[in-house]
């Protein structure tokens, strides 16, 4: 039994009374033989329960949840009031053609100078090509789909069988590869290609639907039930622009993981640096696009899926409004956190790809009725004064909560570069309960995965998953539905804070991580492990926007309550 | 372990193939010490879970939520696609006063003819006075609110001394009462009432608030933890029209039970047989209509709690659309089921009440955005047009799926009535999956009900709840998050059959309940009792309405597409 709490409503809050709390997570850090151990312990009823009990009590988990009157009606999905529209943006029809959508994008980036890209000298400084660069020099004819795709298939293979291996792709057709850049390249021979993205790379995360692939989820069977009719909504806006989907992206099983850890295939490594993880759980899509071997990839952000290893490797990740994208035909699409974005090594890039794929479901149309989705028009002059009156908001002590003060204060220069060099006013604000909130994306992100797991689970295939997604399950099973519900009303409040809070910013700013790529531990590449306090530091920032369905881009992060990309500033 | 169910998506279903399969419940009926001990032995952790377990697979309960592959995204609220408006009716302001919108629901209503009424012998047969009645009389000077005052207090005191004792009201103060129709009486004195319901008597369930009354939901404390500082909306909109608000009715305890039995405050007696119960969980306000002492009381309904009681009284009750009532200041508002409505002894009172209390919440008006409501228009010749082409579906196996003949052979009759008579056409239906539909009902409404009662059990409160409401939360605690969250993608895939139905007919027709009132068992007086049975048969067909959000009116019950009051045909 526990103390009861009751909470004030949210408008009655004196936030200048908030006190920040560090996050402080108690959970032991287990690899190897005493992984396996614990989980098997943690998996007996009765002496489960009191593991997982003990864990959920160290970390208040109960109190904050079960124990406390919170006021608010539950919300079960981000729900905004109508928005106003943004300045310096144009507006894209949900139902046009992908490829007019990228079109219209297209004509809203600053111009494209080839001089100043093609200088001639490609070979003394590495440069990721951008997608406007493969463009031209697919129509200047200086090389063409089937080309690249040669380059590409070879650059795989040589990565299948590095020492240490760093598996990238786990479903991999070099003949469809090649079948799709023959059809690209025969399109810009015949002088008429789909659109800007047409013969661009682009990889896939493992939980898309990308037919003829199976998909796997990073599972050893998910594919034995689950069979690959067609292309899931997005890669079929992708596949109509002309992209070449070169395959499955790794990543964390079943996407439940921040490393990219992952027993089944093999721990995508970090491109930086092999000994670190790339981050997950779009680890593949994340290092595919950081080592400059595709212009762009897909994954499914809920919890950071995109942003963490966007992050870690060093390029950009966009995690979209919630229903925004239409996640019909994703292992991940039935929960109130996920949406599927896009991960590319420049904010132009990753604005052309999510004009491609965006689009809400027809269910969301009727539950959520997005406002018009719209792209930031970089090519008016209005947009550079659109950049100078915004005000980003800094929660200085939440900024500074981090591993290593590095990372503050490379996020503190850019910040200071924003204000000085663009006339951006940083603000400083508060916003409390911050643990609470981290309680009600757990419940509801872990509730929605098991709900959609549970039938095979109970079917054993449960045991067939990897020892660190066997903990998060066995953890999400004690959640009750009274959990899950304080969870939702959790939600409501945040959404209030939140929602005052953008009445005096335009944009939260915080680091996108609370540490840089972590080693891998060599016990860790067998059977995994878990460690929450590596979890904690990787997700301390990234919640806030899967659980009240904000849009938010690394690097430092930036959210907004603006529901659509938001008015990209690097 | 279970089996692993796969269930075709909703859209692929035959309906054709479908089989009716009557309702089996599993479950003890116990009353007296063995409801105790039953009790005690279900809150033993182990032994409880044991028992719970048991009753749960008796009714598989796993194998149609857990073990179950539900294709369908959850749908965690009823969601709406945009309405079409109805024929014959007028719209109403949600923003009017409500004052403004009682009137223009009054001119909706056929003349009202003082003559057929007042034929002066008022004393040879029973009838109820409708509230025109009530409004003709004051405005006639035939009698006063004051007058009306006396008698009802009279006759509340007469109740209460009663062998057996039958509590209607359990908050109640002729004071107040005499104060608020003085107030009345002099208005009318001035000649200006503030609307039609000025001066009609009526009643609030005791879990809605009506200040300066307590809202204990029938329970012995929840005054204690929750103070009342002003009216709930829609009581606050009744007030407004200038309705004498008489008192708290009786109510099964916090709502979670159909036949009204109260172990604290007494039972509520069936006016047509005090051997027989009254139905709930709206008891009191029920059978306070029902006996005449009020015109209209409202109730709330997230189960059928307006409908069952308004059936086995013999009233009139409606369950709204979900949303279209405002339940800020009720203390079942923070769920996906219930409603807040009004009981009354015919059709046209039941409007004019609704008319006063409609307006949806400005969070509801976000999520929801629920169309325009509006009220039929009795007095136009297309209204009369309107009910002659209208389709009644009507699931022959279902209807006649009864305790007693007596039920589908009289509500057939109104069925051939309603064809002969008026025209309207019989459509023969099928509805799939209604056992799912059960299960999903019971997960939502539990777990929404334990979250908001979790923090007070874990004080020590729970153990001062009744046996009943304490079995019912043994069971609610057993369900999980993932049972939530699968629950609401049965609920999507409900909502696809009756929005498929609805293509073909305008309103479904089924008895209000499965049974007539049952008998109140001696033993179950003082400690109440549980008989799933029975609360099978009552609930039969009334959780559609509550699952899926539409509204329904009594008797036999109707429940349509519509969102708005059904055009009312009895």
């Amino acid at each position: 039994m526990g103390n009861k709490r009751v909470m004030l409503p949210a408008s009655e809050i004196d936030l200048t009374a908030v006190k920040y709390i560090p996050e402080n997570i108690q959970a032991p850090h287990l690899t190897g033989f005493w992984f396996k151990f614990f989980l098997n312990l943690a998996e007996v009823p009765g002496i489960g329960s009191l593991i997982v009990n003990r864990l959920k009590n160290d970390n208040k988990f109960d109190e904050k949840l079960k124990y406390t009157v919170i006021p608010e009606y539950p919300m079960f999905k981000p729900e905004f009031p109508p928005q106003e529209p943004e300045p310096a943006v144009v507006s894209i029809e949900e139902d046009a053609k992908p490829e007019d959508r990228v079109e219209l994008a297209l004509k809203c980036l600053p111009e494209y100078d080839p001089a100043s890209n093609w200088s001639g000298d490609t070979t003394t400084s590495f440069r990721y090509w951008k997608i406007r660069d493969y463009a031209y020099a697919y129509r200047s004819k200086f090389t063409t789909p089937s080309m690249v795709a040669e380059r590409f298939i070879s650059a795989i293979e040589e990565f299948n069988n590095k020492n240490p291996t760093t598996p990238l792709l786990i479903s991999f057709d070099p003949d469809e590869v090649r079948k799709q850049a023959a059809a690209s390249t025969q399109r810009f021979e015949q002088g008429n290609p789909l659109s800007i993205l047409d013969g661009i790379f682009m990889a896939i995360k493992d939980d898309i639907d990308c037919y003829s692939h199976q998909s796997k989820g990073a599972t050893t069977w998910m594919h034995e039930v689950r069979e690959v009719k067609k292309d899931a909504v997005s890669v079929s806006r992708l596949r109509s622009c002309g992209a070449i989907l070169v395959g499955k992206a790794n990543m964390h099983e079943l996407g439940l993981g921040t490393t990219g850890n992952n027993a089944n295939y093999g721990t995508t490594r970090n491109p930086h640096d092999p000994d670190r993880y790339t981050g997950g759980s779009s680890s593949g899509p994340a290092a595919i696009v950081a080592l400059g071997l595709c212009s762009a990839a897909l994954g499914t952000d809920g919890g950071g899926s995109v942003r963490i290893p966007s992050s870690l490797c060093g390029v950009v990740g966009l995690k979209s409004t919630y229903g925004r994208t239409d996640m019909t035909g994703s292992l991940c699409g039935d929960g109130t956190v996920a949406i599927i974005g896009p991960i590319a090594t420049t904010v132009e890039d990753t604005i052309l790809v999510y004009a491609a794929i965006l689009g809400s479901s027809p269910a969301d149309r009727i539950s959520l009725r997005p406002s018009l989705p719209c792209v930031p028009n970089f090519s008016s002059q209005e947009s550079l004064q659109s950049v100078e009156s915004l005000r980003l908001g800094k929660y200085t002590e939440w900024f500074n909560d981090v591993f290593s003060t590095d990372i503050s204060d490379k996020c503190g220069n850019v910040l200071s570069q924003l204000s000085e060099e663009h006339g951006c006013r940083i603000v400083e604000i508060v916003i409390p309960e911050l643990h609470e909130m981290r309680i009600a994306h757990v419940v509801s992100i872990g509730s929605e995965a098991l709900c959609a797991l549970n039938p095979d689970c109970c079917d054993g295939k449960g045991e067939r998953l990897t020892y660190d997604t066997r903990t998060n399950l066995t953890l999400f099973r004690s959640f009750t539905a009274a959990d899950y519900v304080a969870a939702q009303r959790l939600r409501r409040r945040l959404m209030y804070f939140h929602m005052e809070i953008f009445k005096r910013v335009d944009i939260i700013v915080t680091p996108t991580t609370g540490m840089t790529a972590p080693i891998i531990p060599p016990s860790a590449l067998k059977v995994g492990e878990t460690n929450m306090q590596v979890t904690g530091n990787l997700m301390r920032f990234i919640i806030t926007a899967n659980l009240l369905g904000l849009p938010a881009v690394t690097v430092p992060q930036i959210y907004s309550k603006k529901l659509y990309p938001l008015r990209s500033i690097f």
